[in-house]
C-alpha cells in the first residue's frame, strides 16, 4: 500500500505518523513543497514578540526524526504540481533549497511558474491526502510586493518577518506597522509588535470591527487595543502600499519618518489616510490552498475548500482531504463550513491515517471553537452566531451578561462578558462568546462540549460546573448566562 | 402559602430570594439561627490569610437588604428545635445576639439544650424548606473544647479564627497550627496559615492522602505540601488535645513553646507523635443536620442526609430539603449520593422555590464537580472514581498522563496531570481528575458537561475545543487523555 500526502505541517505529519504506528510496512510518503514541517505556526506571534527566542523553537519534530524514527519517506522541497487521479499519480518538481522565498508562496499553492530546470518527479499512489492548508489572501494591490510588506502564514513568513525587526532594517529600528487585517493573527500581532515597542495601527475595510462577535464583547477587545495604543481604521478601503524613493526615504528617515506608507480611502467619507510604515503585515485573512484538487476535477465548496465526507474523503474514493484545505460538517448546524483551525487539521490527519489502515473513522465536525488573546484579554467563542443562526434557520435568541471571573470578594476577580444563544424552537443551545482577563480560555470548552452533545439551554444550566473562590462565582459565568437566557426561551 | 425556610445560608436564601422573585405575595419566613445569612463560607481561607481583610466582606447580601429590599421575613437568632409535620407548624426559641459561639453550635446541630429563659415562637407553613446545613464532625476526644482548637465552617467560626490569630493571644503570635484532617478545608486552610506565616502540620487517622484521588495526582498535592513546608501526617490515631497547665504554660512560652499539643498515635507502628500547636483546626469533614428531619420522622439517608427526590420532595409533600443537609442524584451513577457543595445548594434553593411556586422543576442531580486550590496548585474532579465506579457496576478503565498547559515552546507552560476513567461496556466517560499549576481550574468543566450528556469516551475525543498558544496544547489534555483511554476501552 503506497500512501502519498502532499504537504507535511499540522494535518500531513499527523496522517504520516498516525499511519505509521498503525501500519509500520505501510509506504508513507510525504511531498513538502517548503523545507519547514511540523511546526506551530499559531505561536508565530508570540515567537516574534521576544526578540531572544529563535523562530525554530516552533518546530514541534525535524524532519530527520519524521524520517528515522518514524520511517516516513519525508521529501521537502517537492512541490506538486499535478494529481492524476485516473493513472493514481503525482507530479511535480524538486525545488532547491536555495530558491528564494516568493517562489515558494505565490498565492495561487500550486507553484506552477519556474519548472524548468527543476528535476521532475512523479510518484504513484493507493491513497492520496491532500493537505495543502491554505495561503494568505493578499490585496491586488499596488505596492503589496515591496520590501517590508509581508504575509505571516508559514513559519518562513515568520523567519522573514522576526529578521527584518531583529536587523533594523534601513539603518533604524522599526518603530511603525500596519497591519491590514483585523483578524486572529492580526490582533495577536498587534501584542507581539508592542512587545517590541512598535507603533501599530490597523486597518480594514468592512467598518465593523470583529463582525462576527456580538456588539458590546466586541467593544471590549476594541478598547483592549485602544488601552495598547493600538490604532483602529475599520471601513477603510486600502488602496496602495507606497515607498518614497531613496532620496525622499532618506530624508524621511533622517526626520525620523518611515519609508513606506499605505494609502486608503475612508469608505463612508471619501477621506483619504496614510498610515506611515516601516513594516506591513499583510493578515486579510486566508483561502484554501485546493488549486490541485480542482485541477484534479475534485469537487470544492463555496470559499474553494475541498469537500469531503465524514469519512475525509474528496469526491474521489483514493483521494483524502484534510486541514485547512478542506471543509468539515459544522455540529450545529450539521451542514458543511470552512473553518480552518488547528485541532480540525490534526484530527483530520489521524482520521484519513485510520481510514487509509482499514479502521473506519468518521468525524462529527467542528463547533468552530476558537480563542485568542489580545493583550491582558482571552476572547473565546464556540457554536454559531446569532446571524449564522438565524440564517441556518434556528430561531435564534441571545442574552448577553456581564459577571465576575472569581468569587464575590475575592481578590484579582474581573468582568467576565458572556454572551450566549439558544434556540426558541427546541432550546437548543446555539452559541457562546466570552471575553475577559480571567478564565475565559477554558470556560469556552464547556459550552463547545454542551454543543456536541447537542444540550438545550435548560440541560447546559443543570450542568454540575466546579467552584472555588479563587476561580470564580457559585454560578460560573456560563450558568449564569444561560439561567438569563432561559428567560427568553 | 405561607413559605418557611430553616437556615438562612445558600439553600435557605436562594429558596427565598426566588420565591419572592417568583411570587412577590407570598409570605416569605426564613427562621436562621446565628445572625449571619448569605455569606461565602469557601471563601473563609482566603480572609483568613489576609489580615487586613473584615470577614464580613464574605457577606453577600447583609439581612437587612433581604428584608427591605426583597421583602423577606427573615427572622435571625431564630433557632428551630421541632418541626410538627402534621400540625404543619416549626417551633423554638429566639437566642439573644450576644449569646456565646458555643450555644449556637452544638453539634446534633438542633440546639434543643438551653431553652429555659429563652422567648419561644412557632410559625405555621403550607411549605416548609430544611435548609439547615451541615456541621464539623469534632473528633470524640479529650481537649477538643480547649481555647485554640476551631472548627471552620460558619461564618462565625471564621471570626473566631481569625481573630484568634490576629489578636496575639497569649501575648504572642500564632507561630504553630496543627489542622486534623486533610479535606478541601484543611487543604485550604494550609495556604492561608502559611500567608499568616504560621507552620502547619496536618494529622488524620487514614493512612492514604487523598484516598478519593488517583495516586500519581495525590503525590503531586502532597509533593506542592512539602515545597510549601507543610508536615503531613498520614495514619495517625488523634488521642487527645492537651494544654500546659499555666505554670508550664508560660515557662514553655518563655522558651518558644506552643500551649497547646495534639497527642496522636501512628496507627501502623504504635509509636506516639506529639505535634505542638499555638491553633488546632479542626476539619475532619462535616455531618448533615439533619436531625430535625429525623425527628420529624423524615426520610434520611446512608450518612444521615435529608432523601429528597428530584423536586426537592422529602417523604412528606409539604417539606423539602435543599443543601448540605439533603442528597441528590448523581448523574453518572443514577443513585442517590450525598455531595455538600455550593453550586448545588444555590440551585436547590431555586428549584425549592420554583417548585412551592408551582413552577414544576427537577434537578438531574450533581456530578461531583469539584476544584480547589493547593497554595500553587489547582485540583479539580468529576464523575466518579474507579472504585465508586466498579463498585457502581462499571466495569472502569483508567489511565493517567502528564501534558502541558500551554503549546509546545510557549513561554510559562506548567505540566498537568490527567487521570481519566472510562467504562468498558458501554464506552461512557466516567470521571476525570487534574492537577496542575495552570489551566486546571475550568478546564475539568467540559468533562462535566460530557458527563451530564452522558457521552462516550470516543464522542468526547472528538469534541471541538478551543486551542491557541498562550492557554493549551493544540490538542487540550482532556483530549490527549481521552485518547489514551481509548485504547483501552
Amino acid at each position: 500500500m503506497k500512501f502519498v500526502i502532499i504537504g507535511g505541517d499540522a494535518a500531513g505529519m499527523s496522517a504520516a505518523s498516525r499511519a505509521k504506528r498503525n501500519n509500520p510496512q505501510m509506504e508513507v510518503t510525504v511531498l513538502e513543497k517548503t523545507q519547514d514541517v511540523s511546526y506551530s505556526a499559531c505561536g508565530m506571534p508570540y515567537n516574534i514578540a521576544d526578540p531572544l527566542r529563535d523562530m525554530d523553537d516552533l518546530i514541534v519534530r525535524k524532519a530527520d526524526v519524521f524520517r528515522q524514527k518514524n520511517g516516513i519517506n519525508l521529501l521537502t522541497g517537492h512541490r506538486v504540481d499535478k494529481i492524476d487521479p485516473v493513472a493514481k499519480t503525482v507530479s511535480g518538481v524538486i525545488i532547491p533549497c536555495s530558491t528564494s522565498f516568493s517562489d515558494l508562496d505565490n498565492t495561487n499553492c500550486t507553484n506552477s511558474n519556474q519548472t524548468e530546470g527543476y528535476q521532475k518527479f512523479s510518484y504513484p499512489f493507493d491513497k492520496l491526502l491532500i493537505a495543502t492548508g491554505a495561503t494568505p489572501l493578499i490585496p491586488n494591490i499596488e505596492g503589496v510586493n515591496l520590501e517590508g510588506v509581508m504575509p505571516l502564514k508559514s513559519l518562513e513568513h515568520g523567519r522573514v518577518i522576526k529578521s527584518f525587526i531583529n536587523s533594523n532594517l534601513y539603518s533604524k529600528p522599526v518603530k511603525k506597522a500596519v497591519i491590514i487585517g483585523m483578524g486572529y493573527i492580526g490582533l495577536e500581532m498587534c501584542e507581539a509588535l508592542r512587545a517590541r515597542s512598535i507603533e501599530v495601527a490597523m486597518v480594514k475595510p468592512s467598518s465593523r470591527f470583529l463582525p462576527w462577535m456580538v456588539s458590546e464583547l466586541a467593544d471590549v477587545v476594541k478598547q483592549e487595543l485602544n488601552t495598547n495604543s493600538i490604532k483602529i481604521y475599520s471601513g477603510y478601503d486600502i488602496q496602495r502600499v507606497v515607498q518614497a524613493d531613496k532620496n525622499e526615504n532618506k530624508k524621511a528617515q533622517s526626520n525620523g519618518g518611515s519609508p513606506l506608507a499605505v494609502i486608503c480611502k475612508n469608505l463612508s467619507s471619501s477621506e483619504d489616510l496614510t498610515l506611515d510604515a516601516d513594516i506591513v503585515i499583510v493578515a486579510s485573512g486566508v483561502k484554501p490552498c485546493s488549486q490541485l484538487a480542482v485541477e484534479a476535477g475534485l469537487e470544492t465548496g463555496i470559499s474553494g475548500e475541498i469537500s469531503v465526507d465524514k469519512a475525509l474523503q474528496t469526491s474521489d474514493d483514493n483521494i483524502y482531504a484534510a486541514g485547512d484545505c478542506a471543509d468539515a460538517f459544522h455540529i450545529v448546524t450539521g451542514t458543511k463550513c470552512w473553518i480552518p483551525l488547528a485541532l480540525r487539521a490534526n484530527r483530520a490527519g489521524w482520521a484519513v491515517a485510520d481510514n487509509v489502515c482499514g479502521i473506519e473513522t468518521f468525524l462529527p465536525g467542528v463547533a468552530g471553537t476558537a480563542v485568542f488573546k489580545v493583550f491582558e484579554l482571552q476572547v473565546a467563542r464556540t457554536g454559531l452566531t446569532v446571524k449564522e443562526a438565524l440564517n441556518s434557520g434556528f430561531d435564534a435568541v441571545e442574552v448577553v451578561i456581564q459577571t465576575r471571573s472569581k468569587a464575590h470578594a475575592h481578590p484579582g476577580s474581573q468582568t467576565i462578558h458572556v454572551a450566549i444563544s439558544g434556540d426558541k424552537k427546541t432550546g437548543r443551545l446555539i452559541g457562546v462568546q466570552m471575553v475577559g482577563k480571567d478564565g475565559v480560555a477554558h470556560r469556552i470548552n464547556a459550552a463547545a462540549v454542551a454543543l456536541h452533545a447537542k444540550m438545550t439551554v435548560a440541560d447546559f444550566a443543570q450542568t454540575d460546573l466546579a467552584y472555588a473562590p479563587p476561580f470564580g462565582p457559585v454560578w460560573d459565568p456560563l450558568l449564569t448566562a444561560a439561567n438569563q437566557l432561559l428567560k427568553k426561551l
